[in-house]
């Protein structure tokens, strides 16, 4: 799924969206397991990629295009829609799933075209080229799940959150979630962005040189699939996850006998005793979170865990002390006017100043970066130092001059993106205020004038820095529309649709112009590119509602704080319309100020890693990901520590297989404990209920419970 | 801890007195983990042992009774008299624990004199003389635990367990423990058997030239670490004992937490479901029984979970459909006239079935090779091919001719132990019927005029087949003496402490007689190993009913079935005694029957296994391994499959590695276990009670609880 993941990764409700550029390139080496060969190539520029591939020909776009590649593309993008939708909706940390994706992508179709091939109806060897249409389509699917906003932004407009946010829940402030509205919003919005940046796709890959280490790191990965000892590695790879997958998956099913009730299981272990438990310091058996941990950086785990005891450990209970003086003590304990208003505002601020502080940061690189371009012909003074690095003018290398042929031999005419654009345009404007009539026909015009503009600052920044600011514009769209529509006007839900047609936009544009990069190092045409991005964002449109849909139905209490899904985001979205269109009245007792200094620490924080450099700065937590436990609570920051630790003690044990086996044995994790989600669903549909339920009393309770049990 | 050890396992109670001789073969190689070696040294006759040590001077044998020596016995002889006291407590199988009593001695021993080196002050080296003193030494303290009956006819004389076997609860037949009594009674029965083979040692080791595999296990073992490779893995095997030890003592800790009440904790896990887990079919998280069942030969562990699954599975199920028709319908569960009846009957019938075929096997073997040995001089016709299977007339091995000429040296006088024999005798005629009143003088004298010609008897079968029968010959009595006496006049009791007097009696003799061989084998001489064993006896027989006396102050449930420490074979004594006592009259309908069957069944499948030789033996279970769970329940047996299957997969893995450190992985956990059931007395006795219940429920009830706590 290549980029779902980088999408999320790189984005603001990935976590990641905090992480400077060394981090991303930590996590980075750590996605693709490969890094030493990686270097090998790159660095030295003796050995030649193209050269290795020289006597393999190169099929035309319409036979990069098989039927076979968009069949596992499909059942890939439901996988991993359905990983990237439990993790929205559990705690809205989402990893980079490029490695599992590209692992399971070439094995399918490895092991298909092993099996035609020796009954000898194989027609079309598998190439690299096809591979890359397949993890393009998967990224465009899965991609979906994140910017469709299913945890945030659209899921914040119903009712369950609604309740939760506790202001303003006459109708018009409310969108109950229907599979056919969602279908339309998504069809409506996900395919502006691709016709956005399709005509400037020469200037970003060929004239720009553009890095997107995403992009970059996939292409190698694919690359080192097709060589001989590639596909053997890749081959005990996909063993790996497979064993983990099946453990996995089989402790997801045993977990799940336990369940028999609310406060049932394995996720309500008091591991640390049921005090901390009440401060939500438990480790709750999630595979996936294990996974999820050993796939990001350590400090990123780290500062989650800095963050759950700086907000659970020490603040939550101070605060709670000053109940009744603070705040009022008859308070719900999930009003926003109580302890909770404090857990989820503190958190909103640390996150928009973390966004606010990059976004200025990559907005500045970005103008600099092209002004240089434009002006002085200059890139190689800015750029990081990578891939392709050389000056525009010197020599091309044998893989430049190969890679450029093939780039740019299949245009897609420019007048086929205006038209495209302006068709979708016309459609969105005239169709979007019949599904939310709050948001008026002019508000999506001003967008869509600006979205253009934006889409390519996010590609280019994204291209310079790895990191894609989706989100960021997403809350920016959120404060401007719903002050501008007002609270009397639905400016909740405008706000919040609006968000929608903003990330939809910018993050389809920075994903495709990532895959036109992985498609110019693997020699995949950008046709081909192009088609395969349409395809898969359109199944992705139909297959990210239903397995929403899926949830929405199967689990009662999905989005209500302390249950299974809480989907932390959608309170939090939506809790960011009610400031945007409020203001900060609402606000408990010195909540506010606290807000400020968060704000201020976020901005700081991020200030000091910047100058302190590389050396220091890995020492320094992530405002961003210290945000997340705020409102969350530790148990998902004790699981990724316990991931980190085991990733830990296996690269002291043994470095090189750690690196190798590490991010196949996490994605098996985070694959197999994913998928059990689809037949738990089925079978809460089904309303087959767990037998036992693997309850924790305290000795009094217990006590209690055995004579009246005994009566 | 060498033979408390090979006691229990060679011995009736311990699991392996149905295994024959090939699986104890397979126990040892297991026990030793360096067969190769052994096979190396051994088989070819090429390399001598003694050739290797000749530089090293062997002490005098004062100098082998060093001071440290016993001090670490001590410390040992406590560790491993809380494990074999859990063990006898909980399920009655006992494994050997050789190579962690050995490795641990090693390690005390080797660090202290290391330590002592460096700062100058070592006297005296450290030997495999003073080693040996150590094993023996560790033996014979914790052979109490095991030969004291305290998990079988000494707390079978309580009024627990005599509350459960449901008749003849009057005064006279109840014997409360006290710690005064109890060692009053270990210090007149213990040392008998010691003096009782002194005299025939020279017969047994050089004349017969007896195999005593065990012993022989051992002074390989203990001669293996005093060579430079030797010492060098056996630090490792320490080092990972050592983990071992400390996870499964945290694991035991942790355990602890989660049992606030009856029916709480990690113990009370319903694996497979709770309609599994009301037949006793869990996996109960006991690291003690993992690695029994990783020490276990695979036979003895599939006997286990095949005898489990025909009495819980199969059996039982059917019995109670009879309910109302077999038994009364109104029987209590655990009332011996219900169905409980049948579990603890049939147990006993497969016990003496299988004892009874292997002390008639086992006794013709040991007339005809005594018949041999005496008129033939023609040893090696019956003895099995093994070490120092040479005739006795051929010319003498250079470890040979070094061995016996140390033997030899230092005598042990005649006088000394008749004397000894004798003054013990008369004291125990005298004082014995005072603390058993029950017990007439003259059943003891009778036992001890006799006992000496058992004593040999067990001593020479043991030193063929590696087989003790103690507590065969100890049921033996409980059933003579309990018939002599007659119910009118504790029937019960007078058996049941004639058993122990017979048990303590034959089972030091062939112990002793093993450590002898051992001697032999390590140059150590029969003067210390028979002091070694006095000191040990006297620290076993006030270890042992002290560490009993903390286990039954501590834990209040001890002996009730389904409580953590059931102690199984208590209540099988027990019934056994009353059986002798009073026929088969109280039994419930068809259960004679039944048991005649199964009796038939024991002795018919060890006939088959005989008959077919090792090759098919192999695959058909054992009956005395089969018979224990009937009673107790399959959850141990899933614990010990568990143990194999994880050894299975490592030989898999690296046959190798496996069998140099399963050992030592399955010690570390049976004795961090073990270790921490003395913490947990502690915390029982201090009332210290652990804060959280982990409950599993039916979804019915629980919804049940769940309404009651809420209102």
């Amino acid at each position: 799924m290549d980029r779902s993941a980088s999408v999320s990764r790189r984005d603001p409700n990935g976590i990641e969206n905090g992480a400077p550029l060394q981090s991303e390139d930590d996590a980075y080496n750590h996605a693709t397991g490969n890094k030493k060969s990686d270097d090998r190539v790159v660095e030295n520029g003796i050995e030649s990629i193209e050269k290795i591939f020289e006597s393999k020909e190169v099929p035309s776009w319409q036979s990069q295009l098989t039927i076979r590649a968009f069949v596992t593309a499909f059942l890939l993008g439901i996988l991993f829609t359905f990983i990237v939708m439990k993790l929205n909706l559990t705690t809205g940390i989402i990893p980079s799933l490029n490695v599992s994706a590209g692992l399971l992508g070439f094995f399918f179709v490895k092991t298909w075209t092993k099996f035609l091939e020796k009954s000898g109806l194989l027609k079309q060897p598998f190439t690299r080229q096809e591979n890359t249409v397949i993890q393009t389509c998967v990224v465009a699917t899965s991609g979906i799940a994140f910017s469709g906003g299913f945890g945030s932004y659209i899921f914040g407009m119903s009712e369950v959150v609604a309740k939760q946010s506790g202001e303003d829940n006459f109708a018009q402030n409310i969108k109950i979630p229907s599979l056919g509205w969602m279908f339309g919003f998504l069809f409506l919005v996900s395919f502006l962005g691709l016709f956005s940046v399709v005509p400037l796709r020469k200037i970003m890959i060929i004239d720009f040189k553009l890095t997107y280490p995403s992009g970059t790191a996939t292409a190698y990965l694919i690359n080192s699939f097709h060589t001989p000892q590639g596909a053997k590695l890749a081959k005990k790879q996909v063993r790996t996850l497979g064993k983990f997958f099946s453990f996995s998956f089989l402790w997801g099913f045993f977990q799940w006998f336990f369940t028999a009730g609310d406060g049932c299981g394995f996720v309500q272990f008091p591991t640390f005793g049921l005090k901390a438990y009440k401060n939500r310091f438990y480790f709750d058996f999630s595979a996936t979170y294990v996974g999820v941990g050993m796939i990001c950086p350590y400090l990123i785990n780290v500062s989650v865990l800095v963050g759950a005891i700086l907000s659970w450990g020490i603040m939550w209970p101070l605060i709670e002390n000053r109940k009744g003086d603070w705040y009022s003590a008859t308070e719900n304990s999930s009003s926003l006017h109580g302890i909770q208003g404090y857990r989820v505002f503190i958190a909103i601020a640390m996150i928009l100043g973390d966004g606010l502080y990059n976004f200025v940061k990559v907005l500045g690189r970005t103008l600099i970066a092209m002004y240089h371009q434009i002006y002085k012909k200059d890139a190689g003074a800015v750029l990081p130092v990578g891939v392709n690095n050389s000056p525009v003018n010197s020599a091309l290398s044998y893989d430049d001059e190969r890679r450029r042929q093939l780039f740019l031999k299949d245009q897609i005419p420019l007048w086929v993106a205006i038209t495209g654009y302006i068709t979708i345009s016309i459609i969105s404007v005239i169709v979007l205020p019949h599904i939310f009539p709050q948001l008026k026909w002019y508000y999506i015009l001003v967008i869509y004038i600006f979205a253009p503009i934006l889409a390519f600052c996010n590609a280019y920044g994204c291209g310079l820095t790895d990191w894609s600011l989706a989100s960021t514009y997403g809350k920016l769209a959120i404060f401007i529309v719903g002050a501008w529509a007002g609270a009397a006007h639905g400016g909740v839900i405008a706000g919040l649709a609006a968000c929608g047609v903003m990330m939809n936009i910018v993050s389809t544009a920075s994903d495709l112009t990532q895959d036109f990069k992985t498609g110019y190092l693997t020699l995949a045409s950008p046709r081909s590119m192009f088609v395969s991005q349409i395809i898969g964002t359109a199944m992705g449109c139909i297959i990210s509602p239903s397995v929403f849909w899926l949830f929405y139905k199967a689990f009662h209490d999905l989005g209500e704080q302390g249950s299974e899904y809480p989907a932390p985001y959608a309170l939090i979205y939506r809790n960011m319309a009610i400031l945007g269109v409020e203001g900060f009245g609402a606000l408990p007792k010195n909540c506010l100020t606290l807000c400020y200094v968060f704000f201020a620490e976020a901005v700081v924080i991020n200030g000091i890693r910047d100058l302190l450099g590389k050396k220091w700065a890995r020492f320094i937590p992530l405002p961003m990901a210290m945000a997340i436990p705020f409102y969350l609570g530790s148990y998902f920051a004790i699981d990724m520590c316990v991931g980190s630790l085991i990733l830990f003690v296996w690269e002291k044990l043994n470095k090189a297989k750690a690196d190798a086996f590490g991010p196949a044995v996490a994605s098996g994790l985070i694959c197999g404990d994913g998928i059990w989600t689809l037949p738990s669903a089925i079978l809460a549909l089904a309303g087959v209920n767990p037998p036992i339920c693997m309850k924790f009393l305290s000795r009094k309770v217990n006590s209690k419970v055995d004579t009246f049990l005994g009566s």
